[in-house]
Order: C-alpha cells, then sequence, then structure tokens
C-alpha cells in the first residue's frame, strides 16, 4: 500500500519531478541539459526573489555543501556572527570551527527565536565580516522574524547570509528586497527535488569579494564553479566537477510547475496546510513546539505529553504515514516533527492527521477520536 | 529518435537503475533506504574488491568530492607525492594546493604513462604520507600499469590512495589483494548509476589514522560520516547531512545488477568492448590516444588528422551519438573521447563506429566506408 | 497538483502496477511474457475462486468484450435468463439481441436487486441453457444476493454465467464453491490493472460445451482461444490474435501484489473502506443509493437531494477529485457514483468526503462542516 | 542486458510512448481523456492519409478486433471477395466464415503477390458488396501493388476495405486520394505504441451504409461507437465500453513524434532501414522471401537455406536481437521474420545484423564474416 513521507526533507514527493530525474542518460555537455541548468538557476532566482544582479549556483552535494560553501566568502581570521534557533543554526558553528574564523554565538531557546534585543546585547561594539541566520529552523519549525534580525545584522556586519534550506520554496524569501546577501537551500527542501544538490544565491556586493584566497577548499569553492554556472546562463556547456545531472533534470521540472502555479499560490498553499495542520494538533488537545506567531509554513513540531517519540513514529508508519524524528534535546519531554513542503495539498494534511490520532492515542495521548480531523476540515471549509 | 551517451560519465545509460531512482519519496530513516545504502556499501567493497575490514563510505556530491574527502587522512605540513598521468591526476594537486599540504608531483607525457623509474628518480630519499595515482585517466583512456607503479609507491609512502574513478566496475581493482589503502570513485562512471555520490573505500590502516584534527573540512570530513555509514551497514538509520537518497538507490540496483552478472562477467565485457572498439577505430585508418598495452577498458582517445573535434562532435551528435570532447591540451593536434563503460554492450560500439566513420569523413578525415564496422564485427566473430 | 480518480473503473491508480506496463518492448513469444500471461492466469483463479479444472482466459478488450465471448457456449435459438439490477445488468440483453438467442429479462428498480421470488414467478415450468447475473451493478452499487439468487437459477437453467467485473477483486467471488460456471470480469475494475483485458473462467462443465458451432464470431471466440492460454500455462507462447501486451505485465503485478496482500485482507480492506465512506456519507445527512444489506464493497451511490451530479461533479474535480456521473435514470432526483476499489485505503475514502462535504455544500445540498470526515474517522477509531 | 525487439509487432519501443501510458489514473470522461483520444483519432487520419470527412474508430482489442468490425457494414447474403497474399490475408476468410456471407477467395504463392490478372480471371462477371486486401502482409513481408489491385477492385465491388495492420505509419497509405473506403491498422504495429486497440478509418460511402441490421455483434459493432468517436472529437467524454486509456495515452504520444518527425521523413527512414537490412541479408549470402519490388518497407521474411529457424532465433536471442518466427508453411525450406517499424533506426538494423551473421553461421548457414555489416554501412554512407 502506498505510503506517504510528511518528513522535513525530501517530504511529500511529485511523480513528474520524479520521472523527469529518470531520462535517459544524457551528458552535461548538450543542449538540454545547459538548458535544465539554465532554466533551474533562473528558477532558483524566482525562488530566492532576486534579479539578475544575484549570481546563483547549483552545487553537488546536499544544503550542508551549500552552507560550507560560503567559506569562498570568507578569509582566515575573520570574526563571523551566527544567530541560532537550533540544530540547523548551531551547524555554521560547527562548520566555521573547521576554518580559521572565530565566531560569535547568539543563541535561543528550543521552539524560540533569537530576539534584536539579543543580538544588540550580544554585539555591541563589534563589527563582522559576515553574519548567519536560519529563515526556518528544521529542527523546532520555528520561523525567525526575518526582518526585525535583518535590521539588526545589517548594523553590525558586512554581509549577511540567510539559510534558507526549510524555507526557499515554502515561505517568502525576498532576499534582495530585505538586503540578504547570501541565501541558500537545498534541492529537496520546499523546491520538491531529490536530494543531491545545494543551492545558493550570492548578490553583487558579495560575489565582489569572491576572491582566490578564501578559506574555500576545491569542490566547493564557489570561484571554481563561477565560470560554469555563467556559461550555463549564456547557453554553453562547461565542467569543473560533474554536476548531479539527473537531480538537475528533475529541478527544471519543480520550477516549471512552480512557476505554473506561481510563487503567490506556493506561498499560500503552504499557509493554508500548515494552518490547517496546526487547528488539526490543536483540535485534538497537542501543542505545537513553535511559539506562538513564529511557527513556520514547512515544518510543525508536535510536543508529547504522555508518549514517546519512538512509538508515534512506529505506529504512524504502520498506518502508511512517515513523520520526521525530533532531534533538539531542548525540546521536552518529547516531540515530533511533521514536514509539509514542496507538494503538500490538504489532503494531505488531512491523512497526517487520521493517522496521528491513531497513533498518538495508542502511544498513550488521551485524544479524543475525530477531534483533530474535524478542526482541520473545519478550517478549510 | 533516441539518442545514445558515449561520454566518459555519465555514459550508457540502464531503464531500471534510473526508475530506482524515481520511486516515490521515502525517508533517509526508513527501513527501505537504510537496506539501499548497506547493499550499496557491500556492493562498493564487491566493486573495489576489498572485504569487511575496509570501510566503505557513500558521499553526496561527485567524485571529486569523494578526492577532497581524502583530507580526513591528512594533517598540516604533510608531504604527498601525486603520481599523475593527465588532467584528472593533476586534481589531485589542485586540491591539495588549497590545504596546507606539500605536493611532490610525477607526470607523464598525454597518452602515456608515469613509469616506476620515474618515480624512482623523483622519490629518492624522500618519505610521503600520502601517495596518489590515477587507475584510468579519463582525460587521454591511459590505464596505468598499477602492480609496478605500487610497488614503487609502497617504498615511499606511508598511505596510497588510487583514484579509480574512471575504472572501478570496468577494470579490476582488486584494492586489498594490491595493497591500496584508499580507493574512491564515483556513481556515474562504471558502476553505472546517475552522478550524485562520490564512493570511498578505506582500509584498516588508513582508517586507524582519522583524526579530528586532519584538514578535512566539514561536509565531505569523513569522521562525520563515519558513525552514519557504519549504522547504515548495521540496519540503523542516522543522519549526518542529507544523503543523495535517489542516487542511492539507483546505485542498489545497479550493484544488484553487478552481481547478477558477476564482477568476471563485467570485466570480460568491458574489455571486449574496448577491444571491438580499438579494432575498428584502427580498421577505420585511425589512432587511438593511449600508447599500445596502456588502452583501458573503459574510456578510449580517438585521435584525429585533418579535423577539429567540435565538428566531429557535432556531426556525430546529429547522427544520434554522444561522444566526449577531448580536453588535454598534450593531446596534438585534437581529439575526442569515446566512454564505453557500464551498461556497454557490443551493438553499442556498433553503433558509435559507424556514425564515427561518417562523421570523421565529413569532418576531413579518409575513410573509407565500412572499414570501421568490418573490422570491429570480425572482432566480435 | 496530483488529483485522485474515485471513477468506478479505473479507480484508484498503483504506481508499480502501471510501471510494469511500461517496461522495454518485448514480444509475446519470450519466456517473459508467457510467464506474465501463466501467472495472470493462475492470479484469476485466485481472485475468481477457483481451481486447476477451470479454464482462465484473457482477452484483449474489455469487460464488455467478455461478456459477449459467452456467446462461444451458445447456440441458435437457446434460450437464455437475464437477471438484471441496472445498466450493466441490461447489457446482457444489448448483447444477446444481436446474436439468434431467445432472451428473458428479470429487473429490478434502481438501488435494488432482483430476489429468489422474483426469479420463480418469471420462470416457474421454464428451463434456459444458460442465466446471467451481475455480481455488483456498477450502475447503482448494489451488490445482489448471490447465494439466494444461484439457488433459484440453478434449478432452471443449464449453466450460469455471473458478470463480476466491479466485484471480483473486492468482494468474495468464490465461484466453484457456489457452483458458478463463467465468472467474468476487466482489469481495470477491482483487480486494479489499467483496462485492456477481459478476464474470465468456465468450470469444466461449461468447457465441455464449449463448440465450433457456436454463436461465437471469431476474435472472441473461446474456442480460438483456448490453445493459446492452455499453451501459457505450460510455458509455451502461441499466437492468435495480438495480445494486450503491456496490460498482461501490469495484470500480473497487479496478481503478484494481491497474492503477497492476501485476498482475505483484500476483501477486509474493500469492506472497511466502503464501510467508511457510508458512515461519512450519513454522517454528513446524505443517503447511498443501494438499499440497506445490499451495499457492495467496490461502488457507492450518493443520492442528491437539492443538487445536480453536474455542479457536484465538476466542484469536486476542482478540488482534486474525479467521481463518476450517476448512469441509471431510475434513480430520481439525481446521483454520482464512488468507485473504492483496487487499491483504495482509508486515507482515499477521507479525502473524498473532506472534498464531497465542500462540492455538495457549494452545490446546494445543507451540510455541515466536518460532520462527513468526522463520522468517518470514528468509523475506523 | 538490454534486449532489442525486431518482432513483426509490436517491434522496437519508445520510452516516451510507454511511460505516456503508465501516467497515474485517470477517468474517461476526463478533458485529458477526451483531448488524448481527439488528437489520436486525428493522427490516425494523418497515418492513412484521410480528411475530416472519413471517421476514424479507436476500438478495444487488437488488430483482428479492427478486421471484425467489418462486419458493421456487411448484411446477411452479401458477397465478399478476399485478395490474400498469405496468413493475414486468409484471416479475412477465417472471420467471415464465422458470419453469413458468401467469400470469393484469390490467392497467391508465399512471397509473391496476387496481380491484376488473377483478379480479373476471378471476378468476370461478378459484382461484391466488399472486397478485401492486405497492403503488407505480415507473414511474407510482401507489400501488394496497391494501385493496379485496386484499379480491379474497385470495377467488381461496392466497398474496398484495404488491411493496413502492417503498413500504416511504415508506407504510404494515402486511403483517401486512392479510393480506399475502409483501412484498418492496430496500435501496435508501424504506429508504435502497445498493443490494446484496432485502429480504422471508413469513407463517407461505408458510413453511410452502416445500419442497424448489420452483421455485426455488440462490442465490435461500429454502430455502437460512432457516438463516442464523435464526441470525442467534438470534446465530449461518453461511454459504451471501457476504452483501452492506457494505450489510447501512448497513441496520442505516438501520433505526437509523428507529427513532428513529419509522415514524410517517417516514410523516408522506414524505407532507407529496410533497404540497408535488405542490402545486408544480401551482402551475407543470403535471400529475402518478398519477391523483387514487393518488399515492404515495415516486415522482411529472411530464408533460411541450411538452418532451422528455432536455431537462429534462438541464438539470435541469445546475443541479444528477439526477431520473429516464420509461419507461413509456403516458404521452403524455412524462414524468420524481421520487424523494423515504428521506431527503427539504422543503428537497429546494424544490431540485427551483427547478430543474425553469428546466429545464422552457428546455425549452418555458410556465413564470412563482417560481409552483411559492411553491405549495410556502405548502403547508408
Amino acid at each position: 500500500m502506498n505510503r506517504l513521507l510528511m518528513h522535513v526533507g525530501p517530504s511529500i514527493g511529485n511523480r513528474d519531478v520524479l520521472l523527469a530525474g529518470a531520462r535517459d542518460n544524457i551528458g552535461f555537455a548538450t543542449k538540454d541539459f545547459v538548458q535544465a541548468m539554465g532554466d533551474s538557476l533562473e528558477g532558483l532566482r524566482m525562488v530566492m526573489g532576486v534579479g539578475g544582479k544575484f549570481q546563483p549556483f547549483i552545487l553537488p552535494g546536499s544544503g550542508t555543501s551549500a552552507m560550507e560553501s560560503v567559506a569562498s566568502f570568507l578569509h582566515e581570521g575573520d570574526r563571523v556572527l551566527i544567530i541560532t534557533n537550533g540544530i540547523f543554526g548551531n551547524r555554521w558553528e560547527g562548520i566555521f570551527s573547521r576554518y580559521r574564523v572565530k565566531c560569535d554565538v547568539v543563541g535561543a531557546e528550543a521552539g524560540e527565536s533569537v530576539t534584536p534585543d539579543m543580538i544588540r546585547e550580544k554585539t555591541e561594539g563589534s563589527h563582522y565580516r559576515m553574519s548567519f541566520m536560519t529563515h526556518v529552523e528544521t529542527s523546532t519549525g520555528v520561523r525567525a522574524p526575518v526582518d526585525s534580525l535583518l535590521k539588526e545584522l545589517k548594523k553590525v556586519s558586512d554581509l549577511i547570509t540567510v539559510d534558507g534550506v526549510a524555507s526557499a520554496g515554502g515561505e517568502l524569501v525576498d532576499a534582495e528586497k530585505r538586503g540578504i546577501d547570501i541565501c541558500l537551500t537545498a534541492s529537496q527542501k520546499a523546491i520538491g527535488a531529490p536530494p543531491g544538490a545545494g543551492l545558493l544565491v550570492a548578490s553583487e556586493k558579495a560575489m565582489s569579494q569572491l576572491a582566490d584566497d578564501s578559506l574555500a577548499g576545491y569542490s566547493l569553492n564557489l570561484k571554481n564553479w563561477l565560470p560554469i554556472m555563467k556559461g550555463m546562463e549564456e547557453g554553453r556547456g562547461g565542467y569543473f566537477a560533474t554536476p548531479p545531472i539527473n537531480t538537475v533534470f528533475s529541478l527544471q521540472e519543480a520550477f516549471r510547475l512552480i512557476a505554473e502555479e506561481t510563487m503567490a499560490a506556493r506561498l499560500e498553499r503552504h499557509k493554508m496546510a500548515s494552518g490547517m495542520l496546526r487547528a488539526g494538533i490543536r483540535g485534538m488537545g497537542m501543542e505545537v513546539v513553535a511559539g506562538e506567531g513564529i511557527e513556520s509554513n514547512t515544518v510543525t513540531g508536535l510536543r508529547l505529553k504522555n508518549s514517546k517519540q519512538k512509538d508515534v513514529l512506529e505506529k504512524s508508519m504502520k498506518l502508511g504515514v512517515e513523520f520526521g524524528s525530533g532531534v533538539h534535546p531542548g525540546v521536552k519531554p518529547d516531540y515530533i516533527r511533521i514536514g509539509h513542503m514542496g507538494w503538500v495539498q490538504e489532503h494531505h494534511v488531512l491523512r497526517a492527521l487520521s493517522v496521528l490520532e491513531r497513533s498518538l492515542k495508542a502511544s498513550g495521548e488521551s485524544i479524543k477520536a475525530a477531534e483533530g480531523v474535524k478542526a482541520a476540515q473545519e478550517f478549510i471549509t
């Protein structure tokens, strides 16, 4: 029987996107591939909300690869500021601890977001080469209050990098208008393609500082990829390392579908699905992890009271839906994560809630039958 | 009309392998994915000719990612020896020039291989932390005389890394028996899956030296991936960064097909196809780039006399076959590359020769009709 | 966005079954095809509940083709009895009016079933060469009380044919035990493969009467197909007319999945889904077409009060679910049909109800939000 | 390893056409399906060379179903004339022997065609309601001299039916210009879709004689299908019996590809491939079954001298190519059939010849290595 993936990335699949990646083998120098890469680079601009002045990159690897590639803009001894709302915000420190940069970190409690005040307090009198923040924190589903945080970060840093891994394609990124210099994501999240590529856009200002003597290594050094990306958009093939060809064909199809749907409709759909899910969770008497007003469109943490995530996840899987495990140690006593991104529709949420009601109850929570699906259905009626 | 890809990687495709990567989305924590990764790690051992004492890794990215991950075994100030027969041998220097290691390089003329003598001459009195060599040089199709070179390298270096990108799956690697410490490849070459993963095996000796304070960065740091890989083989999911899920399902299917065919039959098939191709090339009065006795099973350079690669490639493409461009500046006056790896069969070679006869002739070479296909057909009769 | 088909056949699809029919072309004389046909003939026995003494047939065409092929057992001047509960029961008369047989017909009101008494009354003192009845009437969703009707039919006819088009695979057929001589279906109904084949099993008694001088034409003459079917089960290819090769590969996969699930679990799943659907329909204050106790597992008619089928169907389609139109003129004032067969799961029913609540309301019915999904969810909790 | 089907139908496959038939289930009343059927009916006109005055039909079943559906134009006691060049010409008699019509038959020797004189001799003083001829006789590969035969048939019959099963899509049919009243084919032949549908076009004159009291049965009665076909072209869904939905989606894609290629280029490609194949066969010292000047573009019989078809077919299959068995008892001593239709390209022919050289030799024929592929390659150079 068919199973539904509502993990936090990859999440719900799309047959056309998947089959686009299974076409007969074709070389990376062909017109078809150059077109697919060119279309995907342009599609990335659309999702990130940037124009022709931003340089897009599609790299082999994962979202973490895209994060690490930002070392291409850093030099030995640089000072950076890391704003973190959880596990994936912390990852910036994990990465740069391998490089010769100095990291200042501002962190929030699990389920909450760093505030402008916390930044001000920490950074008084400091100046940073670059600051980092996470748009949607995948470990808790918290969406940072981007505008108010950016306001503070702009005061103290030359360049600002936003991790849009769990947001781009499902939340309004609007990187150019907001003055974000670097924004990155991965193919398998709210864009809805399979994993295999890290994606990044960089502003003119950032690109002007891309240097040979950066801290970046080789395969994730954007300097090495720049001529390839430029060539692809100009219709010329080129080679630095083998691109994730099949993932790029899937990305092309995903971006085509996104353009067809329009970004506005896509964001509205994500908003609807997440609102419906939260209505259902609350309807059955449970709580979401993210604090009120900072719940994301794409990832929802469901806080457990009397049950263990292992039980809930296993029972849900038996009932046909795969959710994600809770990974942030700060969420007490336990929780699970639900991904609703990319190709999510109302019926996926309904199915998830139908399963959750039963798996939660069977795991020890007191759930009254049908209250979750009822609330969700009312939400969309 | 259908087109044949005989590029140097990806090369000829396989429908079942491609469709395995287009299955409905599934999470990386599922039993199915853990099985696929476990099977692929075991399959990698089979292709590399190593047993349970070697630790296999499957990383998001490309063959170049696998190459760079070897920094996980190196430390600041290490001295390394690079044996190079062309562009991809040179890449080791490109990579390590970004790290704080000292590189000695021994290189060969285009179409030839470094010899034991050349190594002896260069390394007299020296000792290296690690030495690097390329099994099959993708830029020229030269297969290094592995055994005689290894003999020299063992004398002067602690660890030996072999780049098997263009060989593993189509040439005898036999890493354990030959005393290779680290051998790596990519998913899209002679294993025949789509691009998206770098693959690597490391000996017990190498693994014992994997250290926290290595030169490796974050996402290509094998230390970070080790618990994940071990877990996958033991049936437990785990997460460090998102694996190339779809590529891994394709790899699982590719390794299944390889085991079904047997490695011995697979190597024989590659040998037959490459012999047939060379017979055809010579039959039509043309020459191969690689010197006699060092031609590989997987990549053949075809040396042009009176034509330009651009013409030959474009005309061949119009006739339905995509070959690779010549990229080594040392091959004069010009050449193209033909990939015959993974799922190559006799009829692919016949088709390639039928097209080459016509595209070469139309580009300025004097080719007598049918002499190429005739020689190839005689070769297999 | 993906759409759900809950029509009465084909209904909900299955990716593996569909892709099995899209494998590379292969001849009907190959081992693979002979195996696929052999497996499918055996699978048909499983679904029909018959053993080796019944001869199975898989014919190019549709369920109607299978119906017409029954002419292979009839001769000029034969008298037949047709028991009909609606449009598809009537079809027997439509077919045999083209042949030289005399038809007596016993029919029921829309939404009801012919009763044993009605048969007794009509047939007193008569004898028939063959009688026909429909297990589940696709036009209304009525499941005939098979056992009590068969009891009467056995008294007055030599052979009994049951139309299992809307039942086989979703209802208990048990043809051998029940003494049915001929039972037929189509590939695209509760077996869950694409359309393209009519399927039929015939008892030893029926087969002994298959004659050269029957009324059957050429391509639907079972006499012509018999040696082919026998050969396929014995591992020999054979040709009479081109079989629906791709449909047969899909059938093979469908029967494989059915055997894996077990027929018992499959019937239980259909029962659960249909019960859940009826609970939801009644929960929202609507009614089903079929009378109480004769509702089928596979097709449900939903009776409309203040709305028109055209409106409900169009609005449902816009919300992503395709239902079937009402086709029986006797159901007043109007109705739609919902198919739940083959690969139906609980979440499909929930999705259907979520959409129906909204499309019915928007079309003029008074529906209280969420009452349908609530009742359905309670049904399965 | 991949295998090539060069049987006489289905023959060589096309991935896009196959996958079009594996899309998610969709109902026959949807806009998408109505469009697919409408496009396919129009595509059928293109392939048959007829305009809007001809009525096209797409029926569930096979080519034989389409043949039998012609009974829709006949009445009890009609006299018909059958021109046959082999097994499939004879099939008309097989079909109509089941109906109450009188058949006169004019037949040719195996490998030859009936001539105008033979028709004149047989039909002197007679008049027929309908005459039948086969464009390309699948059992021998003979293409009838259509124009000269039609000239005779027009003199003696009201309506003329041409069996284009092995020709439509690979030979010039031009039914309207030539004055053919009814022309039919099947989905899996030179149109290149999977089997599952019989296709037919009928002239205004033929359609004006379609009657309720024809000899046709039910499911192959064109009278029953007429409103459905008309509706589909006018954008309305409709139901008589379940159409072969998935085959129709494949047909739509096949016709799209045919229009893209253009019929002229398609015919030229078939001519080239068949010429190349015959050159190869003769180059290796073997003979084709069809007499000179009447060899078809789509099917070639290869006459064996010292070998048996069973051996040649089995050895060819082991070498990766599946050919068709010889089925006409009049071809002495033995022969095999090679299909080259639909998506055939030069390289398929080269591959077939490469395999044939070896399988024929291994089966007892004296074949000099490479003479077949050499001649074929020269043919296209």
